[in-house]
């Protein structure tokens, strides 16, 4: 066997990662999304990948709404004058969509397909709120997405047309702002961390890295298999700069009209996915937290042809170790494809399914029904009396060995640089974010960052870890100034 | 207080229907749609209408998942080539939204906004079908929109951009099509009919008014209470005519390749909450089932200023019954807005929240609150002790009282015409459906139709009821021949 391969046809996860998450998505991986639809960078999301999305889109409205925000959904088409409002913000309208006739007839002014929410958000906002007893006002849209003109396009990573939710607040005050920028970073932490077991970094941003029109950006970063940083979620301190571009006032209790400060989130939930994807998987496929895999328990009948009798022995005790497993909340599915047992193991590893039970005729005889785990493949004999302590156990043991392998690529994941060739021979050869003393994370440190970026063939300054930032030793590693700020720098997706 | 007027400034429902529901819709309202956001057709769904939408979207995704249909997305933007591929079908370009643009760049083909799924999807089906094995196929997408031009527009009745959802299936035969649509149907009667209680009638439409491509459209009418009918689905037979033209082919079981025989289900969510709005509601707002209430019990809280020991024990015991009402399950929600107990009642009432709990202070005096019915007002004095068993029978009443009065008012739908005349009375008249004998209800049948429709200022022909049509007495109202069918008539939305 090519060393390259598994006997899948899966290329090494190690030896190549970005050709491994290619073939994972495709047709003849997990079939999560389908790159054949025919319009670039807009892919056909597939039912088992709709499935986890449909789930990662379930935690973050419970999450949000727990939070009082109130869902809404807007068009998809923005008048292009809204686009260029807030003079920062414009600087989106080189990446969109433009409708510009329907049916026949040329529109009178174009439409823009939303790019991201909040041109078309605070218009509205600016009518619906007038008093400070409107405020805080917190909404979002959830299950929709948006459209960026991409030049190079990938499944979950990078798309023309690709999956969004945000959250809109308003505050009287900034501080009230901030606090909520730090519930957003919890919610991320619960979410992402915790449940779906991604380990990421939260940075603050770069000035020259924020978002257009916001005062500072917030973004977390996982780290994919191949070092690569991938922004799987961004919370914005928008200040008032919105509010002033779209008029967003209210009475305040001093009599006073005032202005409203913004913030907005967005977890990126086709990054997260491909975290779930990069963080998770292994040479025979996906592997998928208990919580987020569609099925949970793939019972897989062993049948022999020629022997009904056997076969319907084996086909009753499947069927009773499935209602057994429903019963503990797993969702069982029993796998009746004909097809042979050696081809659906390998089909539900590949689709990232916790728990396997096989059942033969030997298991039959004995009462006993043959557990496997995805994660290390360890199989555990259990009687059919056992099986509902047994399953929960398993499942547990699953989610347990996802976690400390996430954690183990993770942790040590920083190096030091303090020369701009340290930070190059690093940022080439070790997977991970490197720590430099960096003159400036205000725009004035661009500069250097574009040279840096040049000279490490793709190398960007992802800022300065939120709430543990760390003083900076000795002159920036480009420009040779004192530092101000240790940022880090990673490669990026 | 002008008759036409509520005291909540609404107009009376049968007096202006048509005004009755924008009200209704609107910010002075129950808040369910903001035209005001600045593209004609395209509205915002605002939180209390997205609340009721996500319920609706959930139980026909529940359906359809139990009766095996796998969930996927595609793209917003379909290449122009898709949509001419099916002749008849290709009608739909005169109606679409067209992107030519990105950025500054004109695209080399332009890309059509989605009018309906089938285009994209089947394309698609012709890659992922093969085998006999892979049928029958099910497949569907929610919490979609999709975009139309159309001239006039209204929230939920008509936009250029609304929400759908769709199912795709694909048999071997075209009797197990047939069976799909019954299937399709029996979800309408669970889920609109049931639960919403919401009555229609099922027909089956005249060739001239299918599915541009379909070779039988099956669809169900509600009647608004001007009498005009609102289309809140449809189900189609497409025969094998998109199979040819986007080659869905299988590998029979006898070694042919065959064309696979296909339907697609459209329930209409805006259509069906159009329908739950105008059939439901009264002169003081919405109505809402109960299982489709954002909230079911409205607590308000009847204070006085300056007696703060009395407010507190009022507070008190609004937390004791929100407590007792969260445990029967369903969603109660104490009104602490710094309003009059008056402008709650009135807000809750146009919201339409089923039941309304009154708690003031001689309410803590004797241990006990006031439960008041949306639907008729009637006051229900509840001892905090019997609470749990009352606000559940209340709910019930309700639900009972909404069946009621819907059914009510749609009995005796239905008048007879035998000459034009009487069908031009009836339907400027009488608000409902007009039965009469019609020579065909093949394409030849159009003419007659066409007739009619000028002559009753835009009555259309309904179709047949599906399985129970009437065997025709005597000739066709408008050209004399002998009558095929017996067909009903209505105005149209």
């Amino acid at each position: 066997m090519d060393k390259k391969e598994t006997k899948l046809g899966l290329t090494a996860k190690k030896e190549n990662f970005s050709e491994w998450f290619s073939q994972i998505c495709s047709e003849s991986g997990a079939q999560l999304a389908d790159i054949r639809y025919g319009v670039q960078g807009c892919v056909v999301h597939r039912p088992w990948a709709m499935k986890i999305l449909k789930k990662i889109y379930s935690e973050f409205e419970r999450e949000v709404e727990a939070d009082n925000h109130e869902p809404y959904l807007f068009p998809t088409m923005i008048p292009e004058e809204n686009l260029v409002k807030e003079k920062e913000h414009a600087g989106f309208t080189p990446e969109v969509f433009w409708v510009e006739t329907a049916g026949s007839q040329k529109l009178e002014r174009r439409l823009a397909l939303r790019p991201t929410g909040e041109t078309q958000i605070y218009p509205m906002y600016s009518l619906w709120i007038q008093s400070h007893k409107d405020l805080p006002w917190k909404g979002y849209q959830s299950r929709i997405t948006v459209f960026r003109n991409e030049m190079t396009t990938r499944p979950f990573l990078r798309g023309r047309e690709f999956m969004f939710f945000e959250t809109h607040d308003v505050f009287a005050a900034h501080n009230e702002a901030l606090k909520q920028i730090e519930t957003d970073m919890q919610i991320m932490d619960r979410v992402v961390k915790k449940k779906l077991k991604i380990p990421f970094v939260f940075f603050k941003r770069p000035k020259w890295d924020k978002f257009k029109g916001a005062d500072d950006t917030f973004a977390s970063d996982s780290l994919n298999p191949d070092g690569r940083r991938n922004q799987i979620s961004s919370t914005h301190d928008l200040g008032q700069n919105f509010a002033k571009a779209f008029s967003i006032k209210f009475d305040a209790e001093n009599g006073n009209k005032e202005f409203g400060f913004q913030t907005c989130f967005g977890p990126g939930i086709w990054r997260i996915m491909a975290a779930l994807i990069a963080t998770h998987g292994d040479d025979n496929g996906l592997i998928l937290p208990v919580d987020f895999a569609p099925i949970q328990v793939a019972i897989v009948p062993i049948t022999f042809a020629n022997n009904p009798k056997s076969n319907m022995a084996v086909m009753k005790l499947c069927e009773e170790a499935r209602q057994i497993v429903a019963k503990t909340n797993l969702k069982a599915h029993i796998d009746t494809r004909d097809e042979s047992p050696g081809y659906k193991f390998n089909d539900w590893e590949l689709k990232g399914v916790p728990l396997r039970i096989e059942i033969g005729p030997k298991d039959v005889e004995k009462s006993q029904v043959v557990i496997a785990r995805r994660t290390d493949r360890k199989k555990t004999f259990a009687p059919i009396k056992e099986l509902a302590r047994l399953v929960v156990e398993q499942a547990i043991e699953v989610d347990k060995e996802i976690s400390r392998r996430a954690e183990e690529s993770f942790k040590d994941n920083t190096r030091t640089a303090s020369t701009l060739e340290e930070a190059k021979k690093l940022l080439k050869e070790y997977k991970g974010f490197v720590k430099t003393p960096w003159c400036s994370t205000e725009m004035d440190g661009q500069k250097c960052a574009d040279i840096m970026s040049d000279e490490t063939q793709g190398g960007v300054v992802c800022g300065t870890p939120n709430g543990r930032e760390e003083k900076p030793e000795g002159n920036c590693i480009i420009c040779n100034k004192p530092a101000k700020h240790t940022v880090y720098l990673a490669k990026s997706i």
